[in-house]
């Protein structure tokens, strides 16, 4: 409508002298559904706000943002490259055939699991007490790992983030360790915290340098944080072939 | 808000003198969630767009209209008592606690089982190839039948859905025997009919009477002909208590 078009307009001109601009980054959002039968399917309770406001933020530095997106009740920020798809495979799908990218950002709460066979028609309920077999799961595409495989087509920077309810850091540092991204930004879901669909969050980020904890701030400025900082990494870390024009690694 | 308050006001005015003025209606609509942990969940598809579409049409006509409502991305009506419940387990809570009503009309979409288990923090993956134990489901409670289940507090009519997406007929035959109710409202919600979680929707109507096939019609209009139809019965099958005021069964 209009006013994503002057929205658009006014950002397109913002984003010109943006440092990201150039920058492509391709980020996922949102929980993924898991289809049971046509009408049943396993899901979570991320909302896509963390992720959505990551990608309004670099677009707001000038990047060029790929969002792929599970369901959300979130409208797409205006000036980005929007993608909708429901399942782990589809949102894996999407996210490779987004790439070469700078900057891959996994924002999405990706199901584990997924059923090992989708019914065609409703699962019927034979009477009151009937139990139905038991939902055996298989796993799911590990989209951050296979984001991260050594690969031409590598991003330089991959971004991983992990929602724990319990030893956060602990479990943190072993996917950082496990996944072979190069950020894994940590936070506590924990019902009592507030932060799965909630508008604040609280996160540890854990690099190569160690662990950073930050303060607990709304989702708009933690996104504007990472961004930021994603483009001072990028400035540090030039292109391969563009090293001859200056660049230096470090 | 504001326009909640004035459009609360004008509705009150109107229904003062509606058919179902004085009448109590329970309505149930939306999914179930039930929880697997505190971030994974089962759910279904469907919106509550027809629930509260017929909540909105009773409340049009004059009933005191009691909503519970799953998770769902609607504003509850003006004018409607509104209960908001995730899972089966509180969604039969909240209907019993509504009783004793004149009409119980169930939309919701609940789920029939739920994880045996809910576990009290994040199921870890421990690797890439790793699979979880098999879900165990347990049956939730039957809240349809349990309305419909002869008693002093008993609807005087017990109106449920029942959601198909093959041998609609047949399987709604089956429901209406089984759970007791006086209607059953069946709809076809195979994928392609767009009927789940869009703005159409197409039922047949099994009553004592026999069976009445509706054609087509959004979700609106169904909902203010199912509302016409509930005030037309209840004209023909006043209050016990009532008889003596010149009612007659019929």
């Amino acid at each position: 409508d209009i006013r994503d078009a002057v929205l658009a307009f006014f950002q397109r001109r913002q984003q010109a002298g943006g440092p990201l601009a150039g920058v492509k980054v391709l980020i996922t959002a949102g929980p993924t559904h898991e289809p049971i039968d046509p009408v049943r399917y396993l899901a979570n309770r991320s909302s896509g706000k963390q992720g959505y406001a990551i990608a309004q933020a670099c677009a707001d530095l000038g990047a060029q943002v790929t969002l792929v997106s599970g369901p959300v009740a979130l409208r797409p920020p205006a000036g980005v490259t929007f993608i909708a798809c429901e399942s782990a495979c589809e949102m894996r799908d999407h996210a490779m055939a987004a790439l070469p990218v700078d900057v891959a950002i996994c924002a999405a709460a990706v199901a584990d699991w997924r059923p090992d066979h989708v019914a065609g028609q409703k699962i019927k309920k034979q009477d009151r007490t009937s139990v139905p077999p038991p939902l055996v799961l298989v796993p799911n595409p590990d989209i951050l790992a296979e984001l991260s495989e050594p690969s031409p087509m590598r991003p330089r920077l991959v971004i991983g983030f992990a929602a724990e309810t319990q030893d956060v850091h602990e479990h943190a540092q072993a996917k950082w360790r496990r996944k072979g991204c190069d950020w894994i930004v940590a936070n506590d879901v924990s019902p009592a915290t507030g932060h799965m669909g909630g508008d604040t969050n609280q996160v540890q980020v854990i690099t190569r340098d160690g662990v950073e904890a930050w303060p607990e701030m709304d989702k708009t400025a933690l996104a504007g944080e990472l961004a930021r900082r994603v483009a001072a990494w990028l400035a540090r870390h030039p292109r391969r072939d563009n090293v001859q024009n200056g660049g230096t690694h470090g």
